[in-house]
């Protein structure tokens, strides 16, 4: 049972098999998002600080940051911003960047155990983040492509994946703290993304025992009901076996999905957190429903 | 590829682990409804025309017909309605009724290849159903419990479905006629029944190579938000190998679900049938949002 344990100053959480799905909050990530973009520049962290709230509050389990704004002190940023959203919420945070000395930067200032966004099957890439996160003891996402880019074979991304794995290994990395992002596909534009999706996402629970993660919201792109697709998308994915997704955390949709396939998967006990969410306050008709719901259950 | 080939007098209807998922509209059954119930007694089949219609517009690939009225001359009525749904619509038909003179009364008119609604494990339902199913060349549902109830351990479910599968071949049905329904349990009383659907599922479908349908609002029993966790259940049981159910076609959480699986299995072609559903009109926003996305593309 792999399990990868990530925390904050003051609070623990556990990515793994036995556990809830862990939601990590998107958007807190300048990428096309201009005036995020443009404030961040400029030192004006207000967006964040509401992002951060706002995400939490709706149910991120972790929150994503990003930094990264062309010809801006991306380091700077990146570090300033984690400190600021451990000041205001207490949910562990994954520290996202292409530039190595950004990771470095968030991971000196970061309290608690962070999670390193992220590293690929390139040489270089391997070589200079893995030293960094076994320095920090942090946990890492791996995502599964390298210098030939992403392939469409899944059995060529879940090969990157295992390199990656075998490679943090000999950095004394554990397979439990790499998760893996098996780079899904939108279903719009390669017809098999979701059934390769899950069929990577079971061999790397099954043959290399870690957690997996991703952009849960690819899967959609360019189709209309995107939040409906993802929804459905996220449920068969933690059938499958998925851990945890970078995503939005503020669409109902995907977020009713991922607390039903919890219970389903038996990781919501008595079904407390969906019974909390959607019961109603009591009212004739639940009254009347109840009645009628004793009265079948008698029967049957 | 197990392939179940049903059909109407006009149309071929293919359930199968390469076709899109197969609902079957459960609406036209009196059981716990007291107003069709009475009028089906007394020879009104209005609420069953509506019924039959309703459900083919809504998305059912077949209707269930149901006809268990206490004291009423259930091999009439359940005759007369299959002529009279044989009429109005050309999807395939489920005759349903544990009474096997009902059973025969409907194979006696049906015009096609119906699915016989059920053989059990129980030895004297096995002795008379599936000799009717062989002399009628239709296809079976075949649910797994026996004389001993239904066992809470999902492992004695299976063995009850092969036990059924085998037997059905020794009166030359061939497996892929036989279509289990495992028994889903509802998880508010039962945590574990999602993942026990789950291991069940993609058992008969990997051991027995037979295709599987449940009642799918079982699984929600009790619980608030009933079709959206139903949908949450029917994408991950589609993930897990189920290739029909019996359900009510009429709720959109349900169905947006299952076409969403359909697309993510692969099983909607260019997912035209999820884009000439979901596709809206042109609209300014629109043109916004496909030029931003246009952007994001050639960035990405």
């Amino acid at each position: 049972m792999s399990r990868t344990v990530v925390s904050s100053a003051t609070r623990e959480m556990v990515i793994g098999f036995d556990a809830p799905f862990c939601i990590i909050g998107e958007r807190i990530n300048p990428t096309g998002r201009k005036k995020l973009s443009a404030a961040m520049a400029e030192g004006d962290y207000s967006m964040v600080e509401a992002d951060a709230l706002a995400q939490v509050a709706a149910g991120a389990h972790m929150l994503d940051v990003n930094a990264g704004i062309p010809l801006a002190d991306e380091p700077r940023i990146l570090a300033d911003c984690i400190q600021l959203v451990q000041g205001l919420v207490d949910v562990p945070l994954s520290i996202d960047s292409s530039i190595v000395e950004a990771l470095e930067a968030g991971l000196a200032v970061y309290q608690g155990r962070p999670l390193v966004n992220s590293v690929t099957g390139e040489e270089e890439r391997l070589e200079s983040v893995l030293p960094l996160v076994k320095k920090h003891d942090a946990a890492v996402v791996a995502i599964s492509n390298d210098e030939t880019g992403i392939s469409e074979d899944p059995d060529v991304r879940f090969e990157v994946a295992k390199k990656i794995v075998e490679r943090a290994q000999d950095y004394g990395i554990k397979p439990q703290d790499v998760v893996v992002d098996p780079l899904v596909m939108p279903v719009g534009a390669l017809g098999l993304a979701g059934v390769q999706a899950f069929r990577i996402i079971r061999r790397l629970r099954e043959e290399l025992g870690v957690n997996s993660t991703c952009g849960a919201s690819n899967v959609s792109f360019g189709l209309p009901n995107r939040h409906a697709m993802n929804g459905t998308f996220l449920a068969m994915a933690i059938g499958a076996g998925m851990t945890s997704a970078i995503m939005n955390p503020l669409h109902g949709e995907e977020l009713t999905s991922i607390m039903g396939a919890d219970v389903l998967m038996g990781h919501d006990a008595d079904c407390r957190r969906w019974l909390a969410k959607y019961r109603e306050p009591a009212a004739e008709g639940d009254d009347r429903r109840a009645r009628r719901d004793a009265r079948r259950r008698r029967r049957a």
